[in-house]
């Protein structure tokens, strides 16, 4: 760490949503204290550089060719974020690719890493905050799922995330690094245009009709679900870049928290901010497939670890449809 | 599988302790209802093979060297056993080898399984059974670990069984493959010598008094621990062989049943078997080291979904002895 409270960063996906996010924070309000010396932002395209007061560099690269991650690892910067992932749809078609962008190469940072420790006699040690998911989990869950359950993925996503924060928090216990991974609820409302997520109507419903457009509900809205901001979790990553990890006691892996409510619910949130002109643009079409799918994913969370660790999020869905304003929507 | 309900069968790890006892489990009661055509024996040094109803192959390789995977898949067993790994003090120690031994290499042999399947055009898709350890569990526990608590290993060990049992299961659902992963409770009266794991001693302090000589006990007598036999031990793998595994509902991996009692109790059961002068040759001699290791381990289950499954074990001490005394100690 460099010795003045000055940290240099390092955000591995740093041209994604929740990437541009963090980066956002980190302008705005620095790290929970520190002051950044700069920023690298690596992506597999070229991620775009607001103006900010410390210096942006960029790289473009995969962390599965040769000599990446030890390029990363060679920064040697004070934290590392590695957000970077295809999303589930994707790794669930295309399972060869799933392992390897979402597993295999995480395990190639967490080895050039190790690399670098032993290259520094044992000087370098990074804070690496790893975003999970909490697609580690899978059905049939308990009302609320605490700090303590099982990670039974269903879906080759979430279990290439599971593996990962096995091994972050078996290079932490060994000292190779200062690793915490951390289980980000669903991120809405998300900005720009829907995706291949499943998960991408939770956004759709909200963002479309605030935009004039139509949105399609492929879900009963009896269904429920766990949410948080882009701005809670471009807080809880830094948040968790900056926290005491002795706290974790060797279980650096945590489950955020988030606000649990049925899609009915994000409905009314979005008639009582917006009216029911606004509402009127949500059209019920049912979507087996997207419904399958969605029946196997958590929907309320106890989170009183991270919680007493002073990890927070909105209280309630206005909250975040407020955010969603404040934020992207383009007047 | 071969349509006469015969069953070919490979064992990776077939020349070790637990190998062996399964091998001798198959000689005598074939697979829960289905007769053995073939055995095929892999291991890094090669395997003993006893007098058999059916031929047995052997085969030494290490599963890292190139094509091996590969020749395994290759033979199209339709049961295959993964019982190889190094022990849990050598895999801290060497950390490298430790994650390439247990985990990579379980990584590549489910690769040569996939590439197997997709090779028959989708029919070859063997029972895996892959022996997990309790050591996927981390301190601090409830009374008694339950069938849903999450893995937070505080060995490098146990985080590299739990990679496994998350491809396993991610490869089963897929369709890849019919793997099923059992968390195996210590196994003790391990017979013959001594072994370099910290868990050594609890099989030491029944076997050397049993066989004339002293032995150590390097931790309070109040310790309590989780413990099955080497004969429950090859049940299990067997069991697991046979399942329908649909019942386990892409939930593949299963705590086993076990026997949970402190050293105190062991001893106990010693002589109620054995007599005082017998317990006379245990010899206390705390060591912190093993001691600091052993307090992170788990020391009592609750498993219902095993025993629903008909997975079965000891039910005192005094009968675990027993198996030792019946198949193993030399009159």
């Amino acid at each position: 760490m460099s010795p003045d409270n000055t940290r240099s960063v390092l955000i591995i996906g740093g041209g994604g949503m929740v990437g541009q996010k963090l980066l956002q924070r980190l302008i705005q309000h620095g790290l929970d204290g520190a002051t950044i010396g700069s920023v690298c932002l690596y992506d597999i395209v070229e991620p775009a550089t607001p103006a900010a007061p410390f210096p942006i560099e960029t790289r473009s690269g995969s962390l599965l060719d040769d000599g990446e991650a030890q390029w990363i690892a060679a920064q040697r910067a004070d934290v590392i974020f590695h957000l970077a992932a295809i999303v589930s749809g994707d790794a669930e078609r295309n399972f060869e690719r799933g392992w390897d962008i979402n597993a295999r190469s995480s395990w190639q940072l967490l080895e050039a890493l190790r690399a670098e420790h032993h290259d520094s006699g044992g000087q370098y040690r990074p804070r690496l905050v790893f975003s999970s998911s909490i697609a580690v989990f899978g059905a049939p869950f308990p009302d609320k799922i605490g700090d303590d359950f099982h990670t039974t993925p269903l879906t080759s996503y979430g279990a290439q995330k599971a593996m990962t924060e096995l091994q972050v928090a078996d290079y932490s216990r060994k000292g190779f690094i200062d690793g915490i991974s951390i289980r980000l609820p669903t991120v809405t409302v998300r900005p720009g245009k829907a995706n291949l997520a499943a998960s991408s109507f939770f956004s759709g419903i909200i963002r479309e009709p605030l935009n004039g457009l139509e949105a399609i509900l492929p879900v009963a809205d009896s269904v429920r679900h766990w949410h948080a901001s882009p701005r809670s979790a471009a807080g809880f990553l830094a948040h968790a870049a900056s926290i005491d990890t002795a706290a974790l006691q060797n279980r650096p892996t945590l489950n955020m928290p988030g606000y649990s409510c049925t899609v009915a619910e994000q409905i009314e949130a979005l008639r009582s901010i917006a009216g029911n002109d606004i509402v009127a643009r949500i059209k019920q079409a049912p979507d087996p497939e997207i419904e399958a799918i969605v029946k196997n994913w958590p929907r309320d969370f106890d989170t009183p670890r991270a919680r007493a660790l002073g990890f927070t999020s909105e209280t309630s869905y206005e909250d975040i449809i407020r955010v969603y304003i404040d934020e992207d929507l383009q007047p």
